[in-house]
């Protein structure tokens, strides 16, 4: 359950930032003493992780409360108070900067996503992930594109088949991978092919691939590809997706864009925790 | 020790990219296949992370081999080989991605560093991180940090005490705070004080802080500390810390500057493994 | 990777069979002694487990050698010698229990299937298991159904949607229910629905989903619901499917047939562990 | 303790078959919907497991509540509820396979063993259990076995002494074995012998083994053993105990009877949870 | 199997020592830099745990080599080198620390026991260890008593019953307690019970416990209930049992003397690593 | 965070004393039956791991109460009830070992410690541990030196830098290897030097090592050293410190003494659990 994952991990991120403990604010702060924070946005973006941003301070202190003002996805503006917390000062203190470190994470990709769904807006088209995560760390990133409003691609290498290159030419051409393929996997699996022509893109067709990935292509190839395609296959644009392409890419009348920068090359939302207001 | 941490993360994330196997791979690649693979540099950088992606393939298959060109902490170009890999087509399709997520990474965070090592190489200075980095892959990206020409700075709560303001409030004053804490901890633990004024520095240097960090202050704040400071504590600056920026701060003659942005906000280096060059 | 996760399972079971050692071995057989097995079939049957069965002896001692006659997956007759086994007689006595209760229980399985897979050897029809696996045995048992001539259903509820009564109800019907989970998952995930009757049937298709499963429908519902289809989504029929009635369900034309059986009330293959032949 | 391995292994199932959570309930279902379930039994059989089973349900939900109307170890018969759940609908279908998975098993085992308790209940005798477990899965299996009227045998290889062949060969006749171990093992430790003939049985009592195992041996030799034995050590019987041979074996006055298939061979009970009854 | 759980161990003890590597070695000591090194007793005594520091060291690096020139359970004299060790001057100064540290106290043990046992050698006695070891360090204590010359006693509380007061209390007297609990565990443990005085005793032999412990009873107490036992049970002395009192009380005839302080407060041995000798 | 370190090592330890339960308690004690228990001194000590044991029956049972007579770090007299317990009796039982095991050594290490410190009491000086402690309890022996009024050192060989001899001679001199190793490490890290004579002291001192530890010295070169030091660097004396030594040690003048002994071979403080007063 993605529960007990969660779980696993925080434990394991505070062993990793306080293994003996937080020898400054354990000798420091009084242990009954309580306090009040603020968790402030400090500039425009979207908001993910507030569920687990809290799901850290019960695993340190089951008794601290939360007063949120966002939901997860929700947009804020520099200055919002996204969330009081009230409790313990040593376990407020004590998690601070891994509830920081995810939720500023999380915030950072859900609002660069977001930069992308907002260019689409106009389109009938998902923007997705990749596998291109931060390692162990790839279900919250995973999460955090759904609230800046993308769309999850396959969870790992089990769940979904993509024929790449390799796959092709080890197997002596796109309809022998494929039928290959589809005598050895569960019928509840679906198959993706990368193509980077025209050629491939109809061989695919043919042996009725479900989804094709149109890799590195041209504008003009690309347009040629859903035409051909006709609603057979979903049809998936992938390489190098930037902010200042991804219209001119949708208007070619693809299905799907994938986008590994959402996941490997965000910036992390300037969220802070204060004190006083 | 560090290896054994090592270890226990990359099988978390084989089994995290591949839980019951790589689907595509083990059904369409015959099990004693061999190839040859090249990890090429698609933009410039420095590259961090070689020693750690030759142990994912290890791990995944121990007879895979490797010919290195570079070393972790080398510049490269644009197009450069970083180093050939050579075994089982099976092994090395599946480890690809995981490999590159943390080479991609770690590189990423070392080129970044070094920007801001180059910019400051005239200043006898250290560029640090922080604790913000991504949960569970703090070693790692620690790691990438002193690749770039940076160094760490303390590595979690448990191994230095850094006195903020509530800390600071609760013990009612800096003077108390420190004195209250140094009876606390080992003798070989360091005292860092974050103070926001001069008249807090001060405080900090009667009871002989070893460490000060300038937090958020003036250029101008900052050159009187140096001189009030006058070689008595370790003086770090800090407080968004931008490539703009340091170059003035480190003319006010501090000794370290720490920048979050290192870990939290680096772009990956973009690094593919081809199979034919 | 399913090795690592395989390497934990045996070490786990290793612990779970002898936590402090095996006394008796320990304490009875000198530690330079060496022998040879064999392991027999004691029974007609399939046999699947041979990798494994390897894993746990080379787990314990990596110097046990082994002579194989059989592959996973062959037909074995009562007396045939499957493997021989050469080693230290500690190493090989400690792990003879743990090797037997998984290749036993694997080939129970595949001989299991095989019997259903014979049944329909004259149809294009898969026999796939179900989630009805022993918990935290189900990779091995899965996998035993691929040595049996069977299929694979989805490995677990994150990889493939199934909706059922429960979901249909709390969504307001089949077309609802499917419309909004389409919205929600990756592009990559199939969705299954559960019909019970020919309008459900109808509705499902409708919506397009991609397999349909027949819940305990009778021979003459289950030819109407193929007819209907007429090669839209794939047919699943399942539900109490025994040997005596999946030849006439085969007959009805659906392209699946799921077994619960075959997993959660199998016998185990009797195989023995001899040292003398 | 043996909660702390429940526990464990409840995490670690519900893992295996949610990693990323159950996608199809968690889009469908609404968070805060609530339901009553009843699970009913489908054939006659003992019911066991009940207490593992609110485990599955209190480790994914605190919150939810049950009814129960049959006890570990009651006799069911088909249509009967066992026991009723409320609580949220999804955390109510995202237990039900594994719980099902559970207690199925649990009962079958139980049911089973009760079989063969049932056929002996004239005679003092004790239905013993085996090592033939499903590997990590134990713990369960031996639980069932005491609820169908059984006994357990040695947990592990840790726990007591068992000479078989290879220990009595490698140490020159039982004499020698037993006279070995008995110096090397805790006295709190028993020592049971496998023996195949009478010879060998005069021998252990010679040494005052406390359990003597007769091997596949005919009734004839039984009656002869259990006579020679004359109440000094504890008689088992084994080798392919089967239903209809018990009877017969337990006439021979021996004092235990163990059989491998209670384990290794069952068939899971059937029980389902409804929502509507 | 005791290897996979001593192997834990170890790497866990590694990563307490050194979590993010050895900074002082790492920094200092050339990576292809080799060294030999002797361990030396600086105090006479039995050694103990030679083997589990090979194990230390081969965890760290593969390529150690050793020389040993005693063996577990040898005795040592002051000065003697125990053995040498050649390898990287890093991988033997990495785990120095925890190799002593486990050797230093499993050789604590053995020299502590061996004062015991070598006291007691006229008598046909055993000297057992307890259940007061050190948490998740008992395998290595129980194994160090054994290379004393003492024996086990139960590893744990599956393994055996202890029935002490308080059960009685709760049972209503000792023969309703052994009836009991005889009814519900394995035929294959044995069952001790705690008494104090000899009217319990002979409650004990009437119901044929397996091993009386006599708690705290005189010298004169202990020779009746040895004579009124006459070799029906196993008696076993327990108590307070110092160097100084046992060579008494085995005098009484027990079988079992155990003794607490070889595991709870037994002091390390002192034994170096020497890099020049 | 500590208190994960702390859970996960009783839960292990749980596993270690009664993986498959408490055979004899789980048998003959009703399950609702409750009872009382005292935790009384047998002899006199400072009182170390009250919060520890604590945790150990709520991990067992989370109704378990107490009521607590004297805190962490208190005397107590031979006769003193220190804690009382309320809960199942089944609880009680199962955890009393544990509970006591851990406790007891506390307390012996707190106790031990204290006999060093009240020598000491007219100096301004620090009894401190070594990492001379059990391996995988490190967390728990320091903690109890806090109790006894000691000091800890460094927790591990990452948080702290110790120099010795073999990085001196490795290095080409302290000089050598203190400035090479200042270059390498955290700002925010402490550097200790181990000298043995006034020349290696006078070189660290050169180099500004933060620590310097006198190895092994006469009182004679010790009364030097401090001299020479003129309170710049700590000094820290070392070297089998017996009670009977340092209070002559303690009169030259060092700020530190570390004794092994307080954590390599102290006695267990004798307390039991009583049920009756």
């Amino acid at each position: 359950m993605k529960d007990i994952l969660i779980e696993n991990f925080i434990k394991q991120a505070l062993l990793e930032d306080m293994p003996y403990g937080d020898i400054t604010t354990d000798n420091l702060i009084d242990e009954f003493n309580s306090t009040k924070g603020y968790f402030v946005a400090k500039e425009n973006g979207v908001i993910a992780g507030i569920n687990i941003l809290k799901r850290v301070f019960t695993i340190i202190d089951n008794n601290i409360k939360f007063n949120c003002f966002f939901d997860d996805g929700n947009k804020v503006k520099k200055g919002d108070i996204i969330l009081e917390i009230i409790g313990k000062t040593r376990s407020i203190l004590s998690g601070e900067r891994l509830a920081l470190n995810i939720i500023q994470r999380m915030s950072g990709i859900a609002s660069y996503t977001k930069l992308f769904v907002d260019k689409l807006k106009e389109f009938p088209i998902r923007v997705v992930d990749t596998r291109k995560t931060t390692p162990n760390f790839r279900i919250f990133e995973k999460e955090a594109v759904l609230f800046g409003g993308g769309y999850n691609h396959r969870f790992n290498l089990s769940d979904a088949v993509m024929i790449k290159d390799n796959h092709i030419e080890a197997s002596g051409g796109i309809k022998n991978a494929v039928t290959k393929i589809r005598k050895g996997i569960p019928h509840t699996t679906k198959i993706e092919v990368e193509v980077e022509n025209i050629e491939m893109l109809k061989e695919a067709l043919e042996v009725k691939a479900d989804i094709i990935m149109l890799d590195n292509m041209s504008l003009d190839m690309m347009r040629e590809a859903v035409k051909i395609n006709n609603h057979q296959a979903i049809i998936e644009a992938s390489g190098n997706m930037t902010l200042d392409r991804v219209y001119d890419v949708a208007k070619c009348g693809v299905d799907i864009i994938s986008v590994g920068a959402i996941t490997h090359s965000y910036r992390s939302l300037d969220i802070s925790l204060r004190f006083k207001i």
